[in-house]
């Protein structure tokens, strides 16, 4: 099977946009063993669309598109391919009593192009949107498939996932799978890691181990091809081992986990509460973790300090500590951790302060942050970090390496972590 | 002159990288006036890519190549080109130097292949490489123009931008020019501002308007094509002032506005100090206030009340409140609201409770949000949304709804609030 992934919007075309979706698709693409030879982006015009799609004709069997299935008057990807196949639309009642439900919940008034919506081609299958409200839709004629999908990401990519890749790798006809599997690591960079498992990288066929660094962190795709689903798991979780020897100990999880998802994880498993004083990051660590469902049995809350007064008037730090060491310093960090955990009586507190940028303020250079973390019953103990990041890089480095150091502390106490 | 963007490399196909060059060149473009038709992105395959050459020289007069031109056997950009042209490669003296004193410089060997880079098409113009070895090239036949440039965006930017635009731009008879300015709204769903703008979209000729949606706001690009900047600006003007005219109640911003950062810039501007306390957005909406330089002046601090509890030991909000309205109530939003302005003496306080999802806890169903806002000497007022995202979305949408009931708010009391 060859694919051509086709976006449609103008926005692509005036460099307002980037074509992510393209990027996402292919990888998703090449996990099912499907080629992809040709990307193609055109803009919100019926007449070169349907060229484009001539054009897809003739050198793909499995065309997918995204955008243009939007409400407004340039969305006219559906109307295109139904003109271009000769298929008509007709409207899907579950995606109209769906879109219905959207406007009747927020009480804003539903126009006529927001019934357009809910149109689909005759004869296709649509593809849920729990993200948004246009359906997607997948459609086989003359031994080529189409799929439609609509161009936001965060409804692209669960569409495509959980909608459309199922149903193509049923397509598939030969037996061969493609399993995939991602390590993640944290406090070793993409070079020194790369170093360290340079025989596995030159040696690499089935499984092949792809190594990617975004975010300040790095990790390592294994692959496998087989001929059955448990034959793939068994080579990934031979090579898996391989690499987990080498650097294991920076290796913080798995697939989607994110340093805040398993540090969420670890706490609950636990049943260990925190707590967290925050400057620079203001209240950045505590929103991160809050992202992870069922937190509320670990996050009890926290305080913003973002002003040094603050600091003194709502977590009772002494004028003279911050007098004498500066709000940057060790001794702020660990004052801010204790105070936070004894105000919120939980087993950890966490403090975090630091120069963010693009300025400072205390004598101290940008992407100086300290982080303390107080566990009960123990002195504080705190973390130096260096950055060299922009401003927000920084302040999400510093949650992420809070959540690093927190891991690790607990670990060497003891605390179970999951691996998987 | 139409153009096409052409990017060579398999590594787009399999999705381990997006295609950020394209929108670069295409935003390029379009300052200069030139319409970008297509995007296409095929592998390192010479018969692929001289289809997609064929397919392209069919549609534009302007093919700009990106990739292909380092020195391994994967890069055939331009072996490719010159056979399909029928024009020969021969070595630009300047830049086999180049090469050569780069690896003189690092005494290291210089390989065939390296010499290979030097290697540009008969008949065209270099394109110095300033950060990189191989060479771009411009070369016009049959009244087509194509440039060649390196998939390294650290190399083609530059290229780009001081090589290839100034040639362009020269090339181009009408000294013509594109301007383009974007307006933000929010609080009013795309379908709905496209109806109230009908008459606009649908007359629009130069300037045009472009509507877009994306996390739940709405921008509408006004982009005006003149012969000097000075009149694209008075077009764009004059339109903007016709659209505002239908909406102008629901534009927050310009350009790279953002709601986070016209609140911090009203607050600043007219010195008012704010404290927020935080249940589902747990440290979000005053994270997002931080990520703007210079918040501090406005920003004191706040608290995050995740446990209900927190509501009562860190709020003082009376335990009979919460037993009567629940925590997810107007009652309780406003009394965290004016809590939490008095703990920081501030001049606005902020509460924000609700339910994030994915389930709910306190008798409301998931999306139903308070939104709490008290202003010094006032009483405290409330907002409830009723949100359909996934928790995280939920959340962030919390968040820019109360940057946008606030600035509602102050704009109504007077408070200057700027308009570029």
């Amino acid at each position: 099977m060859n694919a051509e992934i086709l976006a449609v919007g103008s926005e692509l075309l005036l460099g307002q946009i980037t074509n992510t979706n393209a990027r996402f698709i292919s990888s998703q693409l090449s996990e099912l063993g499907i080629n992809v030879f040709y990307h193609t982006v055109v803009g919100d015009n019926a007449q070169r669309l349907e060229q484009a799609i001539e054009v897809a004709e003739s050198r793909a069997d499995l065309i997918i598109f995204s955008g243009g299935l939007g409400p407004t008057k340039d969305d006219l990807t559906k109307e295109t391919i139904a003109r271009h196949l000769g298929v008509s639309l007709e409207f899907d009642e579950v995606a109209l009593t769906y879109i219905e439900q959207f406007f009747a919940k927020r009480g804003r008034p539903m126009t006529e192009n927001n019934r357009k919506q809910a149109l689909i081609l005759a004869g296709s299958e649509v593809l849920a949107n729990h993200h948004g409200m246009a359906p997607g839709m997948i459609l086989t004629k003359n031994d080529r498939t189409y799929i439609l999908l609509p161009g936001p990401p965060k409804e692209l990519e669960p569409m495509f996932q959980f909608e459309a890749k199922p149903k193509l790798a049923a397509m598939l006809n030969d037996g061969g799978i493609i399993a995939s599997h991602v390590m993640r690591f944290y406090g070793i960079g993409e070079a020194e890691l790369e170093v360290r498992v340079q025989s596995i990288l030159d040696a690499q066929t089935n499984p092949t181990v792809a190594p990617l660094a975004s975010d300040g962190e790095v990790t390592l795709r294994v692959t496998a091809k087989a001929a059955t689903e448990q034959q793939a798991q068994q080579l990934i979780a031979a090579k898996v081992a391989e690499i987990q020897a080498l650097v294991g100990e920076y290796q913080y999880g798995v697939d989607d986990d994110s340093l805040a998802s398993k540090t969420v994880e670890m706490l609950l498993d636990n049943k260990l509460t925190i707590a967290a004083a925050e400057s620079l990051t203001a209240g950045l660590f505590q929103s991160e973790l809050a992202e992870i469902p069922g937190v509320g049995n670990a996050l009890i809350g926290g305080i913003v300090t973002y002003a040094a007064d603050a600091k003194v008037k709502q977590l009772g730090i002494s004028q003279e500590l911050i007098d004498t060491h500066g709000v940057v310093s060790s001794e702020c960090a660990a004052a801010m951790a204790s105070a936070v955990r004894e105000k919120f009586s939980t087993n950890i507190g966490i403090g975090l302060t630091g120069e963010a940028g693009p300025t400072a303020h205390d004598h101290q250079p940008v992407g100086t942050v300290w982080i303390g973390i107080a566990i009960e019953d123990e002195e504080p103990l705190t973390y130096l970090l260096h950055l060299s990041g922009m401003r927000n890089t920084n302040r999400l480095r510093a949650v992420k390496f809070t959540c690093h150091y927190l891991m690790q502390l607990l670990e060497e106490r003891g605390y179970t972590k999951r691996y998987r």
